[in-house]
């Protein structure tokens, strides 16, 4: 099992389920700018640009799956630093439009090698949100209509592989993800809310998005920045949004008066 | 002529107008947290929360037409301030889903009291932007591809209501203007964009938005801010925009390398 690792604590939670299970791992962490705290558990570190690099250590550790986990920046094309491998990926990289399409042109160097990509919630079903209100807190009838209007919005968005994440405060849509990730969208809520104790962050995945990669992730963290947003809860896709540590996130939005659901979105 | 101002040049070339016309005018500035600085040509400084004390004003001076101008940052509820008569509107406000929502409550009660609401651009056609493109620099055919996808994805966003820009870089949409507004939004694309002089700042009219309020509109400023965020141009909607000071707009873009162009969106 080869685990590509990315920010955050997806990678740590894949290692401790290769251990339990007594299957063999091989973790390579990418380095970008700005990246996230590179996992202690990388066995390796390599460029985001250093293809060859990293598929020669995949073959040379024998793996013969390979699992995407946690997000990887896609860099400034000045600071990509390709080898030789990477170089001749570079017209499919540039014709890729949009984060899914570039996604995908890495997933088929890896299954053209011969490796077999799985999800992270192949590893571990339970990731995956469950349906309903985790732990004790509910949403009000106002924050079920903003969940359900940023759910709407969502996938009106969904034709351009655009984010994954919306805030609504009573009605009134405070923001909406593009390419700069749910933290940096958590970050500028506070200045546009009306009160605070209000809000909601809708999180739901891309449709005809790649289930293998880039799911919608939440953990105790996006728990803690909602709560510092000012937000009242979470809603993420029942199914289809990965929640890293149910009992961390479960105890964090108790402890701070979030509620948490897992929602089943209407079709658009 | 009462002129409501908000943040931006556009209060000020609206004084210049009435001054060249002869027409007789009034400003009240709104002081809110945050606000850009007062205009200079304001008569009166009040809440936001002061309807009372606005409609007063506007009817102790006599004013018969009233035009909104310039952004007008919605207060925290908190820091509201209502007095008397602001408090009676208080109920059509917390009803109010969205900023147009918002606005048309402010245009019933002008409206109410005999007062003809006016658009800037009734006052000034020529701060429409024309359409084509203005200055030396033209977008690619790259820039045009963004430019039409752009579009599509702000038409997408029409029936919910929120902002009217969204920024794309090659195809992929780096961001998109919810309650934070073009600057804030401009301001955080360096870091995701993968190359400077690439990509296109799209601005159009919300569908169904009240023309008389909170057109989409950029200035001199604008030009400077998508040059430091790293643009190759600026797309507005043709007869829908307001382009502050065209000469300047287009000095600025000539001077700066960025190209401008008014566009007509094609229908979702």
């Amino acid at each position: 099992m080869g685990i590509l690792a990315g920010g955050g604590d997806l990678p740590g939670r894949l290692v401790e389920a290769c251990r339990a299970t007594g299957r063999e791992f091989f973790v390579i962490a990418f380095e970008g700018e700005d990246s996230e705290p590179i996992p202690e558990v990388a066995a390796a570190r390599v460029g985001v640009g250093a293809v060859g690099k990293t598929l020669k250590l995949l073959h040379d550790e024998g793996c013969e799956e390979v699992v995407l986990a946690g997000p990887i920046k896609r860099p400034a094309l000045k600071s990509l630093k390709l080898d030789w491998r990477g170089a001749r990926l570079l017209p499919k990289v540039a014709a890729a439009k949009g984060d899914n399409a570039l996604l995908s042109v890495v997933l088929d160097a890896l299954e053209g090698e011969g490796f077999r990509v799985i999800g992270a919630d192949d590893l571990l079903p339970q990731l995956l949100a469950p349906e309903g209100t985790l732990g004790r807190h509910r949403p009000s009838e106002e924050d079920l209509r903003d969940i359900d209007r940023g759910s709407q919005i969502l996938r009106a968005l969904g034709p351009y592989d655009i984010g994954q994440a919306v805030v609504l405060e009573e009605g009134r849509v405070l923001g909406i993800e593009a390419a700069e990730g749910t933290r940096a969208l958590l970050d500028r809520i506070p200045s546009l809310k009306l009160a605070a104790g209000r809000g909601v962050l809708v999180k739901l995945a891309k449709p005809g998005q790649d289930r293998r990669v880039d799911r919608p992730a939440i953990g105790e963290s996006t728990v803690r920045q909602a709560a510092e947003a000012g937000l009242a809860g979470i809603a993420v896709e029942a199914g289809g949004a990965i929640i890293i540590d149910l009992q961390s996130v479960t105890a964090t939005a108790d402890e701070l008066g979030l509620f948490v659901v897992g929602i089943v979105p209407t079709e658009a």
